[in-house]
């Protein structure tokens, strides 16, 4: 049973549907409600309406009809009875929100469920907070509290539900958009290794972001993660590199986290990029899903502010970038135009008084450059010489071929622009490290590509 | 001489105030207009009036009263008769705004400049963006595209103009005040030695931050930094690590920028705390201006995500703290309120039902824990149960006497709720891993002042 009836189900049953609002089965009811296009069936034996929705006391009540996916939000001392009416039911898929399995040591109701559904019906949790996609959002965060994402071409697996929502969240805040997003938590059926598979065939997808804090049947991901690299890029960031956050997640998802070393080496071999923050997880995931690879170690730095041209510098040679000389002809066509004051150097410094044009002229002198294979540009946009049209200049890039990243600090005049950057595929960073580190990533996964 | 005349003025010029709303002459007199409460006089030959201030055509110009400081920015060609005129005036203090001296190539104007003021005026920049605090703001940046920051403790010291004060803009998004900026740029009289020593002395600033790209008489900045150390901590963040770094300071301020390995052994022997990233310099200023000092590596870890008490955890490790076992009774305690799902070890996880009430509980247990010295709280905002409360709880923890950072990760809903810790002097991170290495910095600050 492959995992369609999760992704693009017309019909869905949300079982322990409740009318009080603080409740996770009332959340998740009318997030559903305000997304999803199909047919929704709240279950709870004690009432008749939901949020205007008709009640049924049980899956079984359903006439006529069965639904592709039923969520699951009951206490979990009723989940197995709740599962066994969906078999009945003939339900392809379920995602049981309910936790309290073997994170917290009850490892035997959560393999009943496993047997249970075996052959029957496939299963995505328990102890997540499922699926969150356009037009599918069953998120119990309520909407004003967490916003989300556009559409967008990152999907995102995550065996936290706490942080996977919590960054869709920022995200979302920065505009970045999100093609489908997926809390696995106990996994005790679907889980990272055949999501891989499924997204490597999402024609919404093109990069794979994954929080994860244990993998079980580890070579059958390395030999699946190194088939999907080849068609989209994976990065990951792996939980528990320590004993003690090992420990930690023994009563977080009840799962055996491993030796990091020996995670780190067979990201390695499958080719997956590592984050090794969580701040890095999403920045490299933006950069992959939007730019060209970079195929070559060699990059310019533009900026109109010396300092970060600076810090700009001193971390791409710290990460094995190189930051060449440029060429006597480009240096000579920077003269033209720059004024005296500016440094025609790389880092290319076109100073406090940069202007949209100086912008335009010293990019298209740099991507041009044979040698150069990707910009870091630092585009400072509280500068009173440089006008909003430095959007389109930076946006005209692509037609270069060759990665850009952006650094621009600051608060909310700065924001605007860069979510408008962002809508546009064009990764933009606070902090000059982390766009230097996020071209990187593009380099890096140039490499994975020319792997045989 | 000292510094009051650029820091209490009560009276201010503007040489090379223009009438042309892009030109910085305009921009330092509109922003100065709206702060400064003193007098203000433009100085321009060829106007009459800018911004409803009558202008004169030269400083001499001015009767009955000395200017106490003039804010010089007219092309780097008349600096030096403008200068001039200043000294015969007997103005005690200037800052020189403009650019074109020794950062390119331009060092024997900038000498003249030097040697002409000796002993007879005091001089920030030139090249620099010049002070910013409460009631003196002289930034050439526009106040719709640049915020300003609201009065707070923390002091900043930054070599780079533009660098400063896009991060003047980012703090002020995050609701963190600043107490007093300084851009020093090419630093020909007032330097960053200097400063410490006069920021040693300033009641408002609790903490120093510093940008810096070169520092010239080392022996002596190590030996005031030492002292200033003792009273309030340092923070400095080292642009020029690299020989390609170094190359490109020599192009920005004109500075020799020396052995990144030097200047770290001189920080660490002056007892400064050294940023490696210049993200890390804004995070562990807001901890170490806020904080009290965290007397052991030992952390607990509350969380109402378990994912991210994990990564917290490992960060922790990572960096030299302890996330110790809790005490026996502190377990009982825990115990007596967590519902039987929830983690009573350390990382404590409250799961994702945490109410208020809860947080407060467990927070109350783990800071009069004998062995705890700093909490990691994780308050994932957006965690249906957790209600506005939080922030009044997170509030009182200063009765414990203890640090506390705070990871809340999230877009508008979460940003509204951290400015208001952040007011309350609680540093909040959008990351687990920067909260933690920031409770690192004030345990770091805690060794310092046990130094002899």
């Amino acid at each position: 049973m492959n995992l369609d009836a999760f992704f693009n189900p017309k019909c869905i049953a949300v079982i322990g549907a409740s009318r009080s609002p603080e409740k996770l089965g009332y959340l998740i009811l009318e997030n559903l409600k305000v997304t999803f296009q199909g047919k929704i069936y709240p279950i709870n034996p004690n009432a008749s309406e939901i949020l205007g929705l008709a009640c049924l006391p049980s899956i079984l009540d359903i006439e006529d009809i069965i639904p592709d996916m039923a969520i699951i939000a009951v206490p979990a001392a009723e989940v197995k009875k709740v599962l066994s009416d969906c078999i009945k039911k003939k339900i392809k898929a379920a995602v049981i929100i309910t936790s309290g399995f073997s994170e917290i040591g009850n490892k035997e109701a959560e393999l009943e469920l496993k047997n249970m559904a075996k052959g029957k019906i496939r299963l995505i949790g328990p102890n997540c907070v499922g699926i969150y996609q356009k037009g599918l959002d069953m998120l119990f965060f309520p909407r004003k509290r967490l916003k989300r994402p556009s559409e967008g071409s990152i999907a995102f697996i995550t065996q936290s539900g706490a942080f996977g929502s919590t960054l869709l969240d920022l995200v979302a805040s920065e505009g970045v958009g999100v093609s489908k997003f997926i809390s696995i938590g106990n996994k005790i059926d679907v889980n990272e290794t055949e999501l891989l598979e499924y997204l490597s065939k999402d024609l919404n997808t093109r990069c794979i972001a994954m929080y994860i804090e244990s993998i079980e049947d580890g070579k059958n991901f390395i030999e699946v993660a190194k088939r999907v690299v080849k068609k989209k890029p994976i990065v990951v960031f792996k939980a528990g590199k320590t004993n003690k956050g090992k420990e930690a997640i023994l009563s977080h998802t009840g799962s055996l986290a491993g030796e990091h070393a020996v995670y780190s080496a067979a990201f390695e071999q499958a080719g997956i990029i590592e984050a090794n923050t969580t701040e890095e997880l999403f920045d490299f995931a933006k950069a992959l899903a939007n730019q060209p690879v970079m195929n070559s170690n060699k990059i310019a730095i533009v900026t109109n502010g010396g300092g970060f041209g600076i810090v700009a510098t001193d971390e791409a040679v710290r990460i094995g970038l190189e930051v060449p000389e440029l060429s006597k002809e480009s240096i000579k066509n920077l003269e033209k135009f720059m004024p005296a004051y500016a440094t025609k150097k790389n880092p290319v410094d076109l100073t406090g008084d940069a202007t949209t044009e100086r912008y335009e002229k010293a990019l298209s002198v740099v991507f041009k450059e044979k040698e150069i294979a990707g910009v870091v540009c630092i585009g400072l946009m509280q500068i009173p010489t440089l006008k909003e049209d430095i959007i389109n200049v930076l946006r005209e890039c692509k037609v270069y071929g060759k990665p850009m990243t952006i650094c621009a600090t600051g608060g909310q005049w700065t924001t605007e622009k860069t979510k408008i950057l962002e809508s546009y595929g064009i990764p933009v960073y606070l902090m000059p490290e982390r766009a230097v580190k996020s071209i990187k990533a593009l380099y890096d996964y140039g490499k994975i590509l020319k792997m045989k």
